[in-house]
């Protein structure tokens, strides 16, 4: 057993569903987007699910597809980039709701489509995803009789509270929705975190679910634990790893990890990351390989047949630190290659 | 359809082992670890194994079994982690071959499998994997008439050719292995290149069968194209994409396409690498999102269907010089979300 185990904690999962859930008085969807944070979107979304989320948002067609045969027929799936060319039958036969982008969108549905469930996507001032106020005014008078089950936006720096960006896209939205009676929604995690004025009828909570920041009290979801291959004692002055980039100061004793870049541990995150033997760091030592990494276990006064990397005293905000990106990306690094057990 | 398509030449790769063996006068494995580095060791070790591959290396027995499952029973598989606790049965059952590290493994092997093939793994300075030259010393004379299926080790730099770590380690691994028949092992890609010292009876490349440096004259095996989901005109002043990180300078044209950092596109290349339609370059701008990036494409003249980001112009190692890593790791992070397309 040269893999390493993924444990992801459904219970904590949950938890901060309810959490998130308990900060507004609207509905709390659940982003499952990207194999639910990589985590495993059927596992997650069915957990969520029995915690009493009742809608899911995924990126693509291909994901709400998966998601459907995972939940069975009672969920809305919402798709964030719409109704595009070659999804109208999965939409169809699979009844899920696109969030239409575009008046090309919005043709490409209600031309093949009548009567399907649709919201809009607006675009607020992120310049991603979503109509433009132009062009929302122009079809608004067309959409509207449709009966569109959501009106939604996103926003681009709700992570920084004190950015006016926030504000700016809130009154874009509120006017771009004046009058409207289609339930509303502006907000992910970082949104519920701004408060009342940014709820509307449903919030959409991804990384925080996963216990990511901005949610600062968010519960560790993912844990990781990698099998030792081999212990060695190496001298002083004798190099460990590729490129010689570690060279042992003293006599140390050094173990090699099965598992590297390719299991989703950033390369980058190098030394400026640690294993856990309990709550005992033990430094990295050398550059991350594919599928090996070199650990400093000279202090433990025993030789470790495991080694944690995310745990609650290193969590993917940690790593992320380490790496120079965000928790967002460590989690949807973690790869295909881990032995996962899910625990509730 | 919103998903990106990770295209796959499975001619490129076999014409790259097929130069890869010609410059030596050895045998010529292939190590198809890590899902066959992102691009999936089923298809990847069977193509290889109908140009002539007859040995294949994995990391774990896990991934071993499933190749035995890919392949059928005529190739040998190795495992570079060796015989670790609880692989038994699979090594037994599925025909697998450890790479022994260590006394403890080589104990384990012969106590649980008497008879059953393996190699030796040796330590010629890379402090990894394998075992140092005092524990070897004690054991070749019981390991020898076991009659080991190759004695092996790994260079650390490699990829530097002026390196003084590789002639170190040459040296190191002649000396371990003086007057042993046993078939010998010592190079992976950049090894091969190195020249004919180097070789011995078996060359083992990775890196340079999916396209990637230290091999120059690799042909590239992998493409990635994208889908565009919507394309907008922003203002002079407009922000485009989290954290407003991009203004317009101008009246531009942007497309949003439909993959990001989870599907491998690492979120450090940012706007240091570009997309392309055709041959023709597109900034990227903002922020590369989970699922998204945006593109300048006001230059084009037309609005693209499709962007190219992993193409002839620009490689796995332009990419990973845009993200401070190594092609290794930009072809590994490449994600399950993909389509996937082979071709021959």
């Amino acid at each position: 057993m040269a893999t390493a185990t993924l444990t992801i904690d459904l219970t904590a999962l949950t938890n901060n569903w309810r959490a998130l859930d308990a900060m507004t008085d609207c509905e709390t969807a659940a982003v499952v987007k990207a194999d639910g944070y990589g985590l495993g979107a059927d596992r997650v979304a069915r957990a969520l699910a029995n915690a009493g989320a009742r809608t899911f948002f995924v990126a693509a067609t291909e994901e709400a597809a998966a998601l459907r045969q995972a939940l069975g027929p009672g969920p809305t799936i919402n798709i964030f980039s719409g109704h595009m060319a070659g999804d109208t039958d999965m939409i169809s036969d699979l009844h899920l709701t696109p969030m239409l982008n575009s008046i090309d969108q919005m043709l490409r549905h209600v031309e093949s489509l009548p009567g399907h469930p649709f919201g809009i996507q607006l675009d607020s001032g992120m310049n991603r995803l979503g109509m433009e106020a132009g062009e929302w005014a122009a079809l608004r008078e067309l959409a509207e009789p449709q009966n569109p089950t959501l009106v939604m936006s996103h926003l681009a720096c709700a992570d920084e509270p004190d950015h006016g960006m926030n504000a700016f896209q809130l009154a874009n939205f509120l006017e771009m929705t004046e009058d409207m009676s289609t339930p509303k929604s502006l907000s992910a995690t970082g949104g519920i975190l701004l408060g009342k004025d940014y709820h509307f009828d449903m919030t959409r909570p991804g990384v925080g679910l996963y216990g990511g920041q901005p949610f600062a009290d968010a519960e560790p979801v993912a844990h990781v634990s990698i099998p030792v291959i081999q212990i060695r004692d190496v001298g002083p002055g004798e190099a460990v790893g590729y490129g010689n980039t570690w060279i042992a100061p003293k006599d140390s004793r050094i173990a090699t990890v099965a598992a590297g870049y390719a299991d989703g541990l950033i390369r980058a995150m190098g030394a400026k990351m640690q294993l856990f033997h309990g709550s005992t760091p033990c430094p990295v030592v050398g550059r991350i390989s594919m599928d090996m990494i070199g650990v400093d276990v000279t202090h433990l006064g025993e030789d470790p047949k495991e080694l944690d990397i995310l745990t609650e005293d290193q969590t993917v905000d940690d790593l992320a630190d380490a790496a120079g990106t965000i928790g967002y990306e460590i989690l949807t690094s973690l790869s295909a290659r881990y032995q996962r057990r899910y625990t509730t």
